[in-house]
């Protein structure tokens, strides 16, 4: 990264005026920090820049730009380096490059794929066919198979093979597939090398492989290679037959990728598909517009609920004095109770049957903590400057403060379940949005509770 | 898993009654789905459980389970078979193992260690001086290392017998090592298996390889593999000396556990250190009640501020009735900010350097909003049944909407950039500290622009 950071100044003119140069000081570079270089410059040079690497190397660092700037060095490098450099891709990232093209830049380069290397254009048409959130749409065809019967020795010279003239996305571990591409086991290249060379495949696989489907989603396939530390798993149809294999450093993408996406809509926002200063003005503004409206709107029913009271507000003006603080605990005890289960939904350990087991920790807690804040309450009003009957108006407070933390614990906790259990991302019962219910409802419950107590004294 | 299930009811039974037979039925199972098993039993019918395995599987079926329960197992075993049972884990597992256990009872077993076998005690008292957040609390200091002129096929000799003796966490690198264990280079199994077994390992490593400090925070070690898609980082001190192997596997765990924790200071918890069942009533109180009574005090303030103009409220009660719809229009907007902000900050999309590029834009779009919401709210006010002035009262909502959107919005960009320029951990300035924030603001706006719009109209 200190290379990097050298090169910068330097980099354009280099490019310009000796790219040899330039190509071997790359060389020793990582793609990823040959894509940042390339992400930081004007797009024409960065096309230069593209044109001046090994096309082997190419195909690795657009695979790590973002979108934007992929179109761009697509579009700018012509038609035929462009096949070429998809042709050096592994199979998977060919097929996020394609899908993150604009639509006709896209279908004319697997047009001229076709030409080039049919096979490699079918198999981008197959593995499009499945969502990008699923373990369909994260696999790579590139893997090793051998049949049960293959030598131990014989799998390490096809291992060799293999590793030298294509491009499998790990060797790591060998598929061993029976009859029409049933899985039946896997060796890893630790076995291999331990066993004796003499032995079938059959004798020193594993058998019961954990697989998923391609219809998965993502982030089941996560918790699985989690769950079990793989370093890849199979993905197998229905009848068992080997599809492709999901690599964990997809996985820690994936599980980074789905964290960010949990935060941004927990914290009211449409979930942003690129990084936060590449995501345009417009897409942002939109993005944060649509929850806001959509609140601010939910939020106008205080305003009705206010106004139904405005009796209550004129008889004892010091009530109002005290909404602010009464409705907002309800959000901060429901917000807390969101993020908890949110996060225990995403990482498996609270299931939605498990609601009745969480009513009854919630109810605990939120009476509790209810009634530490609504003690702190009663005093705050009780000496209150303003009070003209201070113990009635604490009595109020206090009583409200129980019942409103009550209130937005149990929906902070119950909301996520049940959209869960609808089979939505619980994340999108956002901080706001349980802050906007929980104000509505506080102030009913404030206001209720003042009229109780204030016509029961008077 | 569905052996799991298939297994549970008659578990117990075979447990007591034909301990042999549960022994082969578990064989095929993985070790996290014994773990699974073993923690849904009782403790005593765990202990057995874990007595009936080999105690290479009951070694790494006690690292995946939770520490309550891991504690159990390692003191109902008794002395000699827990120790035996530590000296069959990876020495990280080990060291997690440790920590987790009370004092005491970690003391003993590593007084016992000791006597069994002293390098391994050793190895635990170099692996805790670590904190547990850092590389070289996540580290292994079992890795494959060999000199430079050792020959290929020496090292596929060499590696052989490494992985049948001790179990090297990862044999799927070598890491070559010069003069006091100076790192030069490493060489994966891929390479070696494609070079000439005649060559050196000099002659086939990778040079410049990206290696983290034991110091660093796990965060940064977790982005390092994230970035260079790696299976392995290795940890050198500050003389290049190699001191362990932070594996993929581990980061995945960190990237997860980061994750839940950023997610639950958001919501404004104190993280739990446990699962969300697993954390006892007590614990659980505690780390909501610390910043529900912070909040709560923080909030106090709202009251304050409205005594302060009772005057006004008195003079115009109308104002009240838009009070909550106000401020929680700054909180949602804040609230959106700051979470898009922690997670770019979390993923190193933006740095506190960037604050000035950060606050152009959420000027631009916290304006822009505002306007939306202003028009809005200035609509519903207008038409509102109780207005006496009604164009004075939209007046007043309108203009505070897009200031307390604007504010809301630069608190929720700009505090989460200055708790991390602090060194603190920016998901600190949860939504429920940034809605407190911009609800005291709020009023103050809010009354503000009602004296001055009230004054000059009338």
């Amino acid at each position: 990264m200190r290379l990097a950071s050298l090169l910068g100044p330097d980099l354009k003119e280099t490019l310009r005026m000796d790219p040899e140069a330039l190509r071997d000081a790359l060389e020793d570079l990582h793609p990823e920090d040959i894509a940042e270089l390339a992400g930081d410059l004007d797009p024409e040079d960065a096309v230069m820049l593209l044109q001046s690497l090994p096309s082997d190397v190419a195909a690795a660092v657009t695979g790590r730009l973002l979108p934007e700037r992929q179109t761009v060095i697509m579009e700018g490098l012509g038609m035929e380096p462009a096949v070429e450099l998809l042709r050096e891709m592994p199979p998977d990232d060919r097929v996020d490059l394609l899908q993150s093209l604009p639509d006709a830049t896209s279908a004319s380069l697997i047009a001229h794929l076709e030409q080039a290397e049919p096979e490699a254009a079918e198999e981008v048409r197959e593995l499009r066919a499945w969502d990008e959130d699923t373990a369909g749409g994260l696999m790579t065809p590139d893997f090793v198979v051998l049949p049960p019967d293959t030598k131990v020795w014989q799998a390490i010279e096809e291992l060799r093979r293999i590793a030298r003239e294509k491009d499998a996305e790990t060797i790591y571990s060998i598929y061993v597939c029976g009859y029409g591409d049933k899985l039946l086991g896997v060796v890893s290249l630790r076995d291999l090398i331990l066993s004796d060379p003499a032995q079938a495949l059959s004798d020193v696989m594993t058998e019961n492989v954990v697989r998923v489907a391609p219809t998965d989603d993502q982030e089941s396939v996560a918790l699985v290679i989690r769950r079990y530390d793989l370093g890849a798993v199979p993905v197998t149809d229905a009848q068992g037959r080997m599809l492709g294999i999901v690599t964990v450093d997809d996985v820690v993408d994936v599980v980074v990728e789905e964290a960010t996406e949990d935060a941004q809509l927990m914290g009211g926002v449409v979930p942003l598909e690129d990084s936060y200063f590449d995501t345009g003005l417009r897409d942002f503004v939109w993005k944060r517009a649509t929850w806001l409206i959509i609140l601010f709107i939910a939020q106008m029913l205080t305003a009705n609920v206010m106004e139904g009271n405005r009796a209550t507000l004129q008889f004892a003006l010091e009530l109002a004095i005290f909404i602010p603080l009464i409705i907002s605990s309800g959000g901060n005890a429901g917000s807390q109770s969101s993020s908890l289960l949110i996060r225990a939904l995403a990482v498996g350990e609270v299931r939605p049957k498990d609601w009745s087991r969480v009513l009854g920790r919630e109810v605990f807690i939120g009476v509790f903590l209810g009634c530490i804040l609504g003690l702190i309450g009663f005093a705050r009003a009780y000496f209150s400057a303003s009070a003209v009957e201070p113990l009635q108006l604490a009595l109020v407070v206090g009583a409200s403060v129980v019942a409103v933390v009550t209130m937005g614990t149990l929906i902070g906790s119950l909301l996520p379940l049940g959209i869960r259990r609808l089979g939505l991302d619980p994340a999108v019962s956002s901080t706001p949005l349980i802050a906007s219910l929980s104000d509505v409802l506080g102030l009913l419950v404030y206001f209720a509770i003042a009229r109780l107590i204030l016509t029961v004294i008077l």
